[in-house]
């Protein structure tokens, strides 16, 4: 713990301190071949425990929120007043990599221990909150810990299944200690008012940064989605030899054809300028009755959509809608939807955006501005009309694999934006 | 047994007694949902234990072949003349129906039994074939009881890895008592000189006979089928959220795209009057790297097409082959396909077509042709010059299904036609 007392103003013992609690989250979350901290898993709250054991060391107050997220406070002179957030989320897909989520948790602990470390002690209290349940991959429905926060989970999304069992995620929920039935009552666990704006760092997941070779990015919005988890064609099984073209219903080639017409109408909605993904993530026949010589009864997959724009996310999801009953008519097979889960597009708060910039300049950073293509929790607290605002890191092969790549040079520019930021809002 | 002692020349005594048969065989091999006769597996063995004892108790011989498969005799009176073979095999694939293959089984069983009964003896033995492999569906080869008794397994078959486990086919073969060197060095194990002829009779998995109202058909000829267990399409994973279209290599939209096209060319084929069939019976993304927010790096699937005119076949391979590269340089995705699979299509004998519609018209039964879109053993006994035919027996709802459901006076007619033709034919 001797780094923590160097000064944390300077940028090799913030890449030292960096580099040792990474490694430390790591090892203790490495699956083989990357990390995996699924959400409300244990490898989640391994990454928590391991966080709050680093903050503690450092002097500072430790403390799971009602969410059972991890809260690490550095008290301000007039807590009274709104506190300063910052954080992210501690959570990870399978076999995903160790920047996600946990850049933006780790630089809001060297900011905090360092200015613990120096004696000072800022007006506003400033809170670093570890979030859990960011990512999708296990119940199909992201920004959970924030979410659960304002009480903004529904009881159908409590009601969700695991991926890798058949628990829901109000067991899971529960399991780790968070207020169930008040979270499931839509009961705020924390005022909003008493937020007087949330920073997030985090990684940037697409190429973008690389691209332009800029360390660093200064966010302006974050795109919404639609979803549906499991969405199931049903058409008829049959004997691959003996069932001919005109008597199929199979929903393997009806997904495909599906599909298809999707990425062309995606196509069309690009050249027009309008801003779409569309991905089919999880898609597969039913290894418990598939095989080679039989015309598939069932298809099952994913669908998700994300754009800047809700207008334009509704019009894609109609269309989805209407080719679904097309093909489905014309193939014969039936297009059956889960659980609609959506996500509000977010836009940054204007005046913060200019405050990092002029922050970044002043280090002589670049202050560029950039688009988040992923989510992120902070679309949350922007939803709840909280001042938000993120920093991008730069990071090569994109993110939710083992591959993703942030320099610690480039973190440590990130770090240094974000204490002047935090240094300022606090005052 | 006192069944097999009345005369199994009477309707009602057949079909009894192919009721208790079959009511054991689904005892023996019931999965809870249909039956389960995997290849080389359990189920498989328990049919032909079963069969076996069936026999020994009507007073025939049974033995198993040097390929494991089983193998009843009623000897003739003049042993040294080719044999009448007839038969058909007893595996299934998982959660397949009770009557394919088996049928064939059993009503050879039920010939035997009765000519044994009476005290008949033909001048050329009568052997019945209780084949085993026949299905494709756990290691993506067909007929492999019949095609290793003709040494035509090549090593690379054998070297197959099986759907549920890491084990080969060899490793396998060799479980259940085949000579697994011999059928490895191509050794036919049973000169065809020896056979007479082949005679089938299989439940039709089409839908033909019951929309024509027919008990039984005379198949003309088999579909021959090219196919791949498993073909790879490797494009790059990302951030569902944070990767633009353009800069995507999504292996879920490019085999649905690949999918797209070869469902159009097929079309075109099938306008143009030639006989095809185009099956893509498994397919999924890798369930232990997917997510919902995750563009899709790999995608595999299963390939086959059926026809009965091997240069359709080979000219649609060709067009497949063109689309995976076209496909995959558009979208910057690689297709990678594993060991080519053929079998080759097969023509039933026409003086034995002419002698199975003469004896049903004898019997008062419509003498139809039908040609048979699934595959069958009868193939590769055609494949080897040996006079071959085959009878169906109507049978709703497809097979490769627990609802396959065949009616035992169909049944009954077609053991009759089997019946007089064996018995004319070993006279």
């Amino acid at each position: 713990m001797t780094k923590a007392n160097t000064s944390l103003e300077d940028d090799v013992a913030v890449r030292d301190l960096a580099a040792e609690i990474f490694e430390a989250l790591r090892a203790a979350t490495t699956d083989g071949v990357g990390i995996t901290r699924r959400s409300y898993g244990e490898g989640e709250s391994a990454a928590l425990d391991l966080i709050e054991a680093k903050a503690r060391a450092f002097g500072l107050r430790v403390e799971r929120d009602p969410a059972a997220n991890l809260v690490v406070t550095l008290e301000g002179s007039d807590p009274g007043l709104p506190f300063m957030a910052c954080g992210s989320h501690l959570d990870s897909v399978p076999k995903g990599g160790n920047f996600d989520g946990a850049a933006g948790v780790v630089a809001g602990l060297i900011v905090l221990a360092g200015f613990k470390a120096q004696g000072q002690k800022p007006r506003r209290t400033l809170k670093l909150f570890g979030l859990r349940g960011e990512e999708s991959a296990r119940f199909g429905k992201a920004y959970v810990g924030s979410s659960a926060l304002f009480g903004r989970l529904t009881p159908p999304d409590l009601a969700m299944k695991a991926d890798d069992s058949d628990t829901t995620l109000g067991a899971c929920l529960s399991e780790v200690g968070a207020a169930v039935d008040r979270i499931a009552a839509g009961e705020p666990l924390l005022g909003r008012d008493r937020i007087a704006a949330w920073l997030e760092l985090h990684i940037e997941q697409g190429p973008v940064l690389v691209a332009r070779e800029l360390p660093i990015g200064i966010v302006t919005g974050i795109r919404g989605n639609i979803r549906h988890r499991q969405i199931e064609c049903v058409g008829a099984a049959g004997h691959s030899g003996a069932v001919p073209r005109w008597l199929r219903h199979d929903a393997m080639f009806a997904t495909a054809e599906l599909i298809s017409h999707l990425d062309r109408h995606w196509r069309t909605m690009l050249e027009r300028g309008h801003d779409l993904v569309l991905t089919v993530g999880m898609a597969g026949t039913d290894p418990g009755e598939h095989s080679i010589a039989r015309i598939p009864g069932r298809f099952r997959f994913s669908f998700e959509i994300r754009s800047h724009n809700k207008t334009t996310l509704e019009a894609f999801y109609d269309l989805f809608l209407s080719e679904c009953r097309l093909v489905g008519e014309d193939r014969g097979v039936e297009f059956t939807l889960d659980h609609r889960v959506d996500s509000a597009p977010a836009v940054m708060d204007a005046d913060w955006v200019q405050r990092l910039k002029t922050i970044a300049r002043g280090l002589g950073l670049p202050d560029e501005e950039i688009p988040s293509g992923a989510g992120h929790d902070a679309a949350i607290f922007a939803g709840e009309g909280i001042p938000t605002a993120m920093i991008f890191i730069r990071n090569r092969n994109g993110s939710h694999n083992p591959d993703e790549a942030m320099d610690l040079a480039d973190f440590a520019a990130g770090v240094a934006v974000m204490r002047r930021a935090l240094q300022e809002a606090a005052a």
